[in-house]
């Protein structure tokens, strides 16, 4: 685990008795103080409670300062205001048909979902909507209405509201890319004014029981190595982020063996073993908000690293060790992530674990940019991810020099002696497809969310039947970025009811303990609905936990 | 969850204080009836401790009596005395190699693996055969040596002794599928001789905890709603099983949304929530020990249910709903369980999730069996997994039919509108293929272990170039079966040190608490090494756990 040496290391998790002295007593101490931390934290301050915001980093912010910041509110004021209709039925299907596509059944009660599940999509669609009103009327986070932005799965029968769900910090930019800074500064500047109080470089540690059994708070250590200890009346309520920066929980846990992610480097799971110690049951930790990562950056462990939500480039293909695509590059980046996990039963490896981007100069050209982490970049920009060679053999060559310095993180992967010859055969293909407009392998371009992040393209492509593909140039240079799979952050860990209380192993509540964002199961499993699909239901259940604990009776240490 | 009524429901698994009486003390109480519990009772009686053996069942033998029990012992004694060579590092490297493809390294330090993982692997080389040498001295489960069984991986150049190291029970049959039965009828019987008292119909629900921390019994429940109290001085040691047959851990942990297994019905995960209630770390909790399943087996929670370990059938193939084949159906199980969880990233559904075996009349006649889980069965046996048809479009229509009784397990999958039309096309290829003896698409027939599992063929087969596969008769009737993914069993749970402690969040051993076997985490991870590649290593742990727990100081109940 990489630890930035502001930050204190992990200790035991092991729950501390109430007796001793506190540093500090509050009714509600939020930890975490990324979009999940802010909300619960404003919404309980804002009922009256005193609450008390723990930061991990030196600073707020965590993932969801990184992030774009799309919130995807299900029936929000601004679609009916426009007269776009989200019927409540409608909604919940189009979350369960995609969240367990195994077990959806359209006749079925509860679609085929099980309760759990069902009331969690109930709750997204009820009370996003709530949340957002409540933060935009009061100031601390206003939004736009990106009316025309699709859902991922638009074109499912079972999207009947395929646009019109996706908000947008008012105060964020054309391109809409820098949502989460605007929403950190603002929610951050309004917590402050509140009246919330707010401590960064506290890392939790662990939790504080009293006699009954009950959580009181947690004790938090800051990186000089001393242990702060603070009560909590009413709850404990964690939005510290999932485990993408944590080895051994992502192997003992995520279906796919990813490459960490562009979660904020202090995702490292503390909460799975905080709450593991206190007897939490866990749900869905086998699941990842995904997305194609540039593979150095995640090897580097740049704490920069954004995911390529944006796979920009008209003349440019993933091709694999084989020299061959594998893959629709253009896909909805959490689909798209799966290409790298497909496992070979025959040779016992996964053959697409590092695959290669592959552009010309006319997409070096035209498609560069430095948002939605893009490969292409602009001159000027870091570029010592892109392998250059002035023709297609030189392109290998640099490629193969490239991948052998990663033999240890790769399981030894090379590239196929016929890579050179495969990856000429294959350009002209797509080449071949890119002048009829028409991917017969792969289908690029026939799906809404593939031109959402297409990225800039060349007047070529933009005035053709297909603007995601372009012909390569019959001359170099040509380009390539080694690509592998990684998360936003990971969807597992404790099971809560809507409300955000952490349930046992027999579904009863822990007393005063909480959790709302990545830090908990996430209900959507398989799914990434629509972009902003993260944080629309987290604001609705970080509206639900933060009226539940403020209602909680106030407890002593005792 | 399906449970017996001879079995009690599973309730809280919080611990109970060790205040109140006992119905009786133990110096170590083994929770689970299938090999790794009789091995650790074995093992634990014959060098003086008092053992408890607790089952849930009505009757001993959990998932082991289901088993061929053929058992992976490296090294094993019987190899030395044939003069066949198994060098310890070499062994090592086969194990990381498979278990962590993605992180191995031949020439790094531990070959890319974790120091738990070397460790583990160390003791199933050092141990297994210890363990196994002294059981068959012991009179308790004497073996034989099958040494040109290869192992799964045989071909790879990592396997420096790919044959040799499966054993059997001396006592099985010729076609060694019934090893099981053998090892629970001789290892139950001497552990009754050597003074282990067993006590079947006992669900153990949760832990008892003294003053101090310390595991020092077990609270288990009768079919009859009463609560039994055993002490153990020493230690408890779970030996109870993964948790293949508890949905809702399936969906949250497993890397694959598979279709339960052949695991006996009462492996479902209890110990995950009783050791979760005392903090205990979970490991390669997204594995399992997978095999494909007769889809309507496992919906119809067929306690008999077997994995088909035997695809049979020469003139057979899998296709899909498009009527296409897509993967090898030869495979070895653990591989071959993978192609039904191939995620679709452009219509959101899993395509594969049934795949449909199709044979005709000559496989029908040559290929059947009732052993290691064939769908070709002979006549007078349950055929009601069958599909008949006396032509390829009556056969489909018959599939059609059949597979809309399921439409509520399978995501509403449906046929394709050209099934039938590839269908035929695809046995027209598969046919030419059998003829030449090469399948150009999936390279069937190409490696050793598809001929240990190829089961009976006709003579044409036999004495043909590829015995995996012969022409398919131009005239019906042909046949077909649901197929689906599932598991033996499951691999994640607590981590544990080599010698079977239980490690908490900081890998710390939890006092008193052991566990062995499918309930506790193995580190082979993605790995399926060979036949009996599940039972070797647990002979090793049962050994070493067991010696670890007899040398504990007596605790006090207080």
């Amino acid at each position: 685990m990489s630890q930035s040496k502001s930050i204190a290391a992990r200790k035991s998790a092991a729950p501390a008795p109430a007796a001793g002295k506190f540093d500090g007593q509050y009714d509600i101490i939020a930890v975490g103080g990324g979009v999940a931390g802010l909300a619960v934290a404003l919404f309980a301050q804002w009922k009256g409670s005193k609450v008390l915001l723990l930061e991990k980093a030196p600073e707020l912010g965590g993932t969801t300062k990184k992030a774009a910041f799309w919130y995807w509110v299900p029936n929000n004021e601004a679609m009916k205001a426009a007269g776009m209709k989200d019927p409540r039925e409608d909604c919940i299907r189009y979350m369960a048909r995609l969240s367990r596509p195994e077990v959806y059944d359209a006749k079925a009660p509860r679609f085929g979902v099980s309760e759990w599940e069902y009331a969690q999509f109930e709750a997204t669609y009820d009370y996003a909507s709530t949340a957002t009103e409540l933060l935009a009327k009061k100031g601390a986070l206003e939004y736009r209405h990106v009316a025309p932005v699709p859902d991922y799965w638009a074109e499912l029968p079972e999207d009947k509201a395929p646009t019109g769900r996706v908000l947008f910090p008012k105060n964020g930019c054309a391109t809409m890319s820098d949502g989460g800074e605007v929403a950190v500064k603002e929610m951050g500047a309004s917590a402050k004014k509140a009246g919330v109080e707010i401590k960064t470089g506290h890392r939790v540690q662990r939790l504080i029981k009293n006699s009954d059994g009950a959580v009181v708070g947690v004790e938090a250590d800051t990186a000089n190595g001393k242990t702060h200890r603070f009560m909590a009346k009413k709850a404990v309520v964690f939005c510290s982020g999932g485990f993408t920066h944590n080895v051994e929980l992502r192997k003992s846990h995520l279906s796919a063996p990813i490459f960490g992610g562009c979660a904020a480097p202090t995702n490292e799971g503390d909460f799975v073993y905080i709450a593991g110690t206190v007897g939490a049951q866990m749900r869905n930790m086998n699941y990842a908000w995904m997305c194609p990562i540039v593979f150095e950056k995640a090897i580097k462990h740049d704490p920069g690293l954004i995911g390529t939500f944006s796979p920009s480039g008209d003349s440019m293909i993933y091709v694999s060790k084989d020299g061959v695509r594998v893959t629709n590059e253009k896909l909805a980046y959490n689909e798209s992530a799966q290409a790298f996990f497909q496992w070979n039963p025959t040779k016992a490896e996964y053959s697409n674990l590092v695959l290669f981007a592959v552009w010309d100069s006319h997409a070096q050209q035209h498609c560069a940019g430095h948002e939605y982490g893009r490969f292409i970049v602009p001159p000027g920009t870091d570029d010592s991810h892109v392998i250059k060679g002035n023709t297609v053999a030189a392109l290998a060559k640099g490629i193969a020099a490239r991948l052998a310095k990663y033999e240890s993180h790769t399981g030894g992967m090379k590239l196929s002696p016929d890579f050179e010859k495969n990856l000429e055969a294959t350009i002209k293909r797509f080449s071949g497809f890119a002048k009829e407009g028409k991917d017969l392998d792969f289908h690029r371009g026939e799906r809404q969310v593939e031109f959402l992040f297409n990225g800039p393209v060349g007047e070529g492509a933009a005035a053709g039947k297909n603007p995601t593909m372009y012909p390569f140039a019959e001359k170099g240079p040509y380009y390539a970025a080694l690509m592998t799979g990684g998360a936003l952050d990971t969807k597992g860990g404790p099971k809560t009811a809507v409300n955000g209380r952490v349930l046992d192993d027999s579904d009863k509540p822990i007393p005063g303990l909480y959790g709302v964002g990545n830090c908990v199961a996430s209900a959507s499993a398989r799914a990434y609905w629509a972009g902003g699909g993260t944080i629309g239901p987290i604001l609705a259940s970080a509206y639900l936990t933060a009226n539940e604990a403020h209602k909680e009776k106030p407890r002593n240490a005792g």
